[in-house]
């Protein structure tokens, strides 16, 4: 079983009330039968999908609309109870589960579309539907998710924009601060905050909604979510490419950027060490020959003969310069000559690059970074940790979104160790400090990186965060322990 | 002469400090010779572009970097001087000059380009850069600014994020929101906020960069901005077209939508009586045939071929479905053929549109509404109000973005009236809130607009403002009587 996170991590509970039998009864009343408090039933809420951090909250509260959640905090707030919001609990960084018996509040009930405007593409929804649900109800409309991740399947909607999540598509649709129209939050106190617009442009007064996007669950809880959503492309191709040096990779990318242009939608690498994970522990196969660096190219488009027309030109452009030395390609093209292997081919190159994460837990215990760094210096990070870590570590990997700037770097060891802990960190930070990247990219800081957060931010920015965090929630009941150090 | 602000309206200063001889001296030994006194250089500073609103400032400085801005602000926060921050001053809602005798801080001599780095297209500079010059630099190494607007010749960058402009491009490249990587801000006390990462992706904490896009000053003094740039697009190809009926505008865009795809960069409106206005007050002449309304289209691509068989295969659809009654074009392809003619003919289809503010202040005083609408509304609002004024207005027109649900709404009449603007207001803000629209669609609020800002946001969001506004500039000095309503 996973240990304690305030075992392993030292850490003081604060001051908060602990949960009483008249409060398990007050919940009853207002929400019957979804209060949880078998503690088989909410022994997978406790822990993170990674199996590094658990709390031990004894109850779980599954409400279905805001006002149920306005009731919830304005009595948490009154008691001094604490509260931990959790939506498909996939985060990286002890961010969606209790550190110690912080009630759960969990967004899985509601999963309610609200409406889809097929003009505009604007969707709305409650915080607690499933991505892929939410893509797979766009796309028989004619339109997608501007944001796509390898947790799709279970993360919720209120959770990727609680930690503003990145992922995929980033590089074409852009962030969620520019994606999402409005939000519903209910703050600590249970007042509701209605800022769930749908307009593409409002610039009447302070933009509230962009506090709250990347938060994490400790200003408010988002309970409704309105997003812009592009149409669906007609084309997607893929390309699968082998190169034989980090500069080739990035080579191939500005080369990739003025060709593809426009339909360009991810550009993603990994190293050959993930795909030595993912072919071992997923029994995957590489569609190219061995090499050092692989990278997954995707377009979308509206015109599928133009694409693969750019798509065709860059590759030639690629392969005879020598950038790359091996390639496989699955377009709409392809598709036609072998309609029924086509989705398999594609979804399998997909599935090299977001099944890694899930390859490096079967490899043991996890250390997770999730860097911004210049593109040029990028891989430089896992060359050096490498040669730090030495026998150390079983395995030091590198892989990420290349387009973004944005390295996932991965140490894995038979199991979790203070002093392989204390040999990373905070040596991965300070390098990124050097370079004024960002020690979190895309991951939030939550529990693990709370701490971290000078190394990318400047004392008065952190001080000034802390006011916002003491205005808005003056008693600190929400999701505590996380994001931001202690004031004191 | 314009009439003073606070006579127009009937305002009433503030009890801020009057700016004291002592003052000027301690000013002039911070920034000797940029501290200016004499009234006849001070009056285009206290007037804004469309002559609607007058201040009567004494002092205008005019600082050089951000630690100037800093010790102008600790001094003028001790001694409670209001001070009234101000870019190109092209608003249009008198956000950018002093109601009364606030301190004008003006960005003019902040225009130094820090740094730009090609393979990231991370631009950064300070405050006070033209957006047509940036642009400018941009383009000569293969990039542009991810917006574009009318004012660009003399608007100011910070000014376009201090008031979260949106502007010609956000259709393709989106929001500030979204590009604006990060912000160095002055608080009101004087102290400096380095949030001037040149990161895509960054969630370490909250985004406090956020707070300020679209504060008009009120929260901060943005001193630099580090922004996302995109590459110069290959290929630019503009279709002027007529269309009888604005239920035709809306089928164009759809198909538009539809056919453009990914390379659709602008689409634009505007009716007969904008383009009326442009040929008699501009001298322009229209294109097309006469039509109730007129669309201006821009594609943007990285391939001409490609970018041109696109909008030809969309050019025929309207033309033989007869959405579309007349057009023109102005392609690469044309540009081959009639080289020196080609650039003439895109800036004279892009006057058409740009310059219909221009020809409206040439008919007189203006009264101006920037509207966001779910798009098939969008024209009824202008029917209605021309309905509603009759022979009290001199012209009612609109124009706008339509692909991004923003209406300009323009009324003209000999001179202000204080009838005239009653029977406007209410009216135009409660037909908007009717349909769940926005009273300020990327204008801002700034003096003229805020206490209607309840039309488009709940109480409980006003209220929240108006706590982060108390707790960064609790004296109040920065840009005062703007974009909220007072507290009490």
């Amino acid at each position: 079983e996973v240990m304690l996170t305030g075992e392993r991590y030292n850490v003081q509970r604060l001051p908060f009330s602990h949960v009483s039998n008249d409060d398990i009864a007050f919940f009853e009343r207002i929400m019957p039968g979804r209060v949880i408090t078998n503690p088989e039933e909410l022994k997978p809420f406790n822990v993170d999908w990674l199996k590094t951090v658990r709390g031990c909250s004894k109850l779980l509260l599954k409400p279905q609309t805001a006002a149920e959640v306005s009731q919830v905090l304005r009595y948490c707030y009154e008691r001094n109870l604490a509260v931990n919001p959790q939506g498909g609990n996939t985060g990286l960084v002890g961010g969606s589960v209790p550190v110690f018996d912080e009630i759960i509040l969990s967004t899985a009930l509601m999963s309610q579309i609200i409406s889809f405007d097929k003009v505009s593409g604007i969707l709305v929804c409650q915080a607690g539907c499933i991505l892929e649900n939410l893509n797979q109800y766009l796309e028989e409309k004619g339109f997608i998710m501007p944001l796509d991740l390898g947790a799709k399947g279970s993360c919720h909607i209120g959770g990727n924009v609680a930690t503003n999540a990145g992922g995929l598509r980033l590089l074409r649709y852009g962030s969620l601060r520019g994606t999402v129209l409005g939000l519903e939050v209910v703050l600590a106190d249970g007042s509701v905050l209605d800022c769930l617009a749908s307009l593409r442009k409002d610039n009447t007064g302070y933009d509230l909604k962009q506090l709250f996007i990347g938060s994490e669950g400790t200003l408010g809880i988002i309970t409704a979510v309105s997003i812009l959503c592009p149409q669906k492309p007609e084309a997607v191709n893929l390309a699968f490419l082998g190169c034989q040096s980090f500069t080739q990779v990035l080579k191939t990318f500005t080369t990739c950027r003025a060709m593809l242009g426009e339909v360009l939608s991810a550009y993603e690498f990994m190293d050959d060490k993930c795909m030595e994970l993912v072919k071992k522990h997923l029994k995957l196969s590489s569609p190219v020959s061995e090499s050092p660096f692989y990278v997954l190219i995707e377009t979308s488009g509206s015109n599928s003969t133009h694409d693969e027309e750019k798509l065709n030109n860059f590759l030639e452009q690629v392969m005879t310069s020598g950038l790359v030395t091996d390639g496989t390609v699955a377009t709409d093209e392809k598709k036609i000559k072998a309609s029924h292997h086509f989705p398999i081919l594609k979804s399998m190159l997909w599935s090299l690059r977001e099944r890694i994460t899930e390859a490096l837990t079967h490899d043991g215990y996890v250390y997770k970074y999730d860097i911004s760094l210049p593109v040029g210096k990028l891989y430089d990070l896992v060359t050096d940790t490498r040669a730090r870590l030495g026998q150390c570590a079983k395995n030091v990997v590198g892989y990420g979104h290349l387009g973004d700037g944005n390295l996932h770097l991965n140490i894995t060891a038979e199991s979790y160790s203070h002093s392989l802990l204390d040999a990373i960190e905070p040596f991965v930070y300070e390098w990124t400090a050097r370079c004024n990247g960002s020690i979190s990219a895309e991951h939030g800081l939550g529990f693990k990186k709370k701490c971290f957060i000078q190394y990318s931010k400047p004392k008065e920015a952190v001080f000034l965060m802390q006011r916002f965090k003491a205005m808005l929630d003056p008693k600190g009941i929400l999701n505590p322990y996380k994001t931001l150090p202690s004031s004191s």
